[in-house]
């Protein structure tokens, strides 16, 4: 079997849905070759079309909250409703390696033997940066392959929840029952990211805590988390383990859906996304050419070293990095 | 008298405590001639060992919440104390232009005639970008000039909030007691980046629903704002009509700083904000080059429109994008 394929064959095959097609078109996406990025961006052009028409769900919580149970609950609920799941992991801190889709399909049990899912992993050793551009356009690839819903899950415990939250519908979290400070893992303005909070783990014993804290975050929220266009932000309990809970689920992404198509909100936010990430790439690239320059490369500690010790004002440290740039780019022109 | 000073000149008014020095300086500052710039950043990099010693303090909160008196209190107390204070605005939707002092004069009575006190208003028809780069700078010439705490106000309806919050030792959310609702005109994520919350306005009437206020907005912060470094978000009353409670703020102010200043993280925090200065000059001079691009802003508007669509994956408008702008770098090189 070649290593690649021709755009045509990787473009039926997402678009006929076949997922070992699909998992190979996500393998070209990731690719930081040359030549692999410009195979895939045919790719991607010739899918984008075909795209868009999935409900894009992010789910975060920290370790320990059940979102592995959660997504396989969750996941096995929707395809009952006769839906196609997709789940895609941001990640960069993971260990995982792409190969290794073992860890996933321990972690999700049930949906990774469904025939109408497909589970991918974050892509290994990568920066924030290269799994969000990666993460995008897996979505692409995923809606172009019929995918209803598509899951990106993260951790949450730093800035991949603002990257999720930029590439997504729904912007979920869950969360624990506990003593008031449940929160303690959870990075500041997170809880104000969301358009839904669901409390897990509400069975046996700790059902009466989860409906308490249900109603402490409902009045917290109130008081703290001004509304996005008239959304109340709900707070809901579930049991992922008892499989309890999932419809009321299902029903909260609905009535937000309902609450913010018609007003235009639904598509004014995908519009804005992808203005925002068409930015986030050019200033990406701008960057990465800046940082990978050796004139920049040489300076730029001593530099930084002088602005932290506050001899230098950051703006002159700036500006002399970009003098040294723009002459390292001159006399490459110069060179050719 | 001369449009501009010589080096020396201004620095050695800046470093006496010049009133009328330090305001051409930041005049200078703020100026967007090429010439100027020079001559700014020589000003400036002569200050910098100058500077650093004081406390720096964001002001947030809607209009109406009383701002203006606040400050004008407060800073009259630490005056009372002995201390200097600057009072700086980052508003890019100001309309006041740089002359009008008057609107500050009019809006900080006390303040505005005390010899101890230097307000500076915001420079008129600014993206918020130059707005922050030159408040920055301004920090730097105020603290040069022996000020002992220099004041930041903004209004908290925007983008600014992150910028002041990048600047600032401490950040201070103005707030009013109300019916449960009175974050409705403050954006999500405001609340969360506050170091300490004060409910203005707790006199005559209010004074009660001011105290109830002040319990709600501590649970609800308890549960919903994880603690920086074990700092409790304090959350205090006051009437800056009546100018009670200002000794309560100025204690908030020390204890955060004697908790801050011995674990390292007041010194980390500040060398954190200076390279994060110097990475936002940098990218926004990397950015302002790319969106002056004649073959860019020829092309993008289409390009975006495609995007906006759906129809073209932003990634590959932002591949079409770059590709312009190093062809017309190319060019322009090649012409010289």
């Amino acid at each position: 079997m070649p290593k690649r394929l021709s755009v045509q064959a990787y473009v039926d095959g997402v678009l006929a849905g076949n997922r070992m097609v699909l998992s190979r078109a996500i393998t070209l996406v990731e690719s930081r070759l040359a030549s692999d990025r410009e195979l895939a961006a045919q790719v991607l052009e010739a899918c984008a079309a075909h795209s868009g028409k999935s409900y894009r769900l992010g789910i975060t919580g920290v370790p320990g909250v059940g979102k592995s149970t959660f997504i396989d609950a969750f996941g096995m609920y929707l395809i009952g409703q006769g839906k196609k799941v997709a789940v895609l992991a941001v990640d960069p801190s993971s260990q995982r390696t792409r190969g290794s889709i073992l860890g996933d399909k321990t972690r999700m049990a049930q949906l990774s033997r469904a025939e109408e899912a497909f589970i991918r992993p974050s892509p290994a050793g990568r920066t924030l940066g290269g799994v969000t551009r990666t993460t995008r356009e897996t979505i692409l690839l995923c809606e172009a392959a019929g995918y209803d819903f598509i899951i990106v899950e993260t951790v949450g415990v730093g800035q991949s929840e603002i990257a999720v939250h930029s590439m997504v519908d729904f912007f979920l979290l869950l969360m624990l029952a506990g003593a008031g400070d449940e929160l303690q893992g959870i990075k500041k303005g997170i809880v104000e990211m969301a358009h839904g909070l669901v409390i897990n783990k509400a069975d046996g014993e700790n059902e009466a805590a989860a409906s308490r804290a249900r109603g402490e975050y409902k009045r917290a929220l109130h008081l703290l988390a001004a509304a996005e266009s008239g959304w109340q932000v709900p707070v809901l309990t579930c049991s992922a383990l008892e499989q309890r809970g999932m419809a009321e689920v299902a029903e909260m992404l609905t009535a937000f859906q309902a609450h913010h198509q018609p007003d235009g909100w639904w598509a004014r936010n995908r519009q804005a996304q992808a203005l925002q990430w068409m930015q986030d790439a050019i200033r990406f690239e701008l960057e990465d050419r800046f940082q990978r320059d050796e004139g920049v490369r040489a300076a730029r500690p001593g530099l930084a070293t002088e602005v932290e010790a506050g001899r230098l004002p950051p703006t002159i440290a700036a500006q002399r990095l970009i003098r040294l740039y723009l002459q390292g780019a001159d006399e490459k022109s110069a060179e050719d």
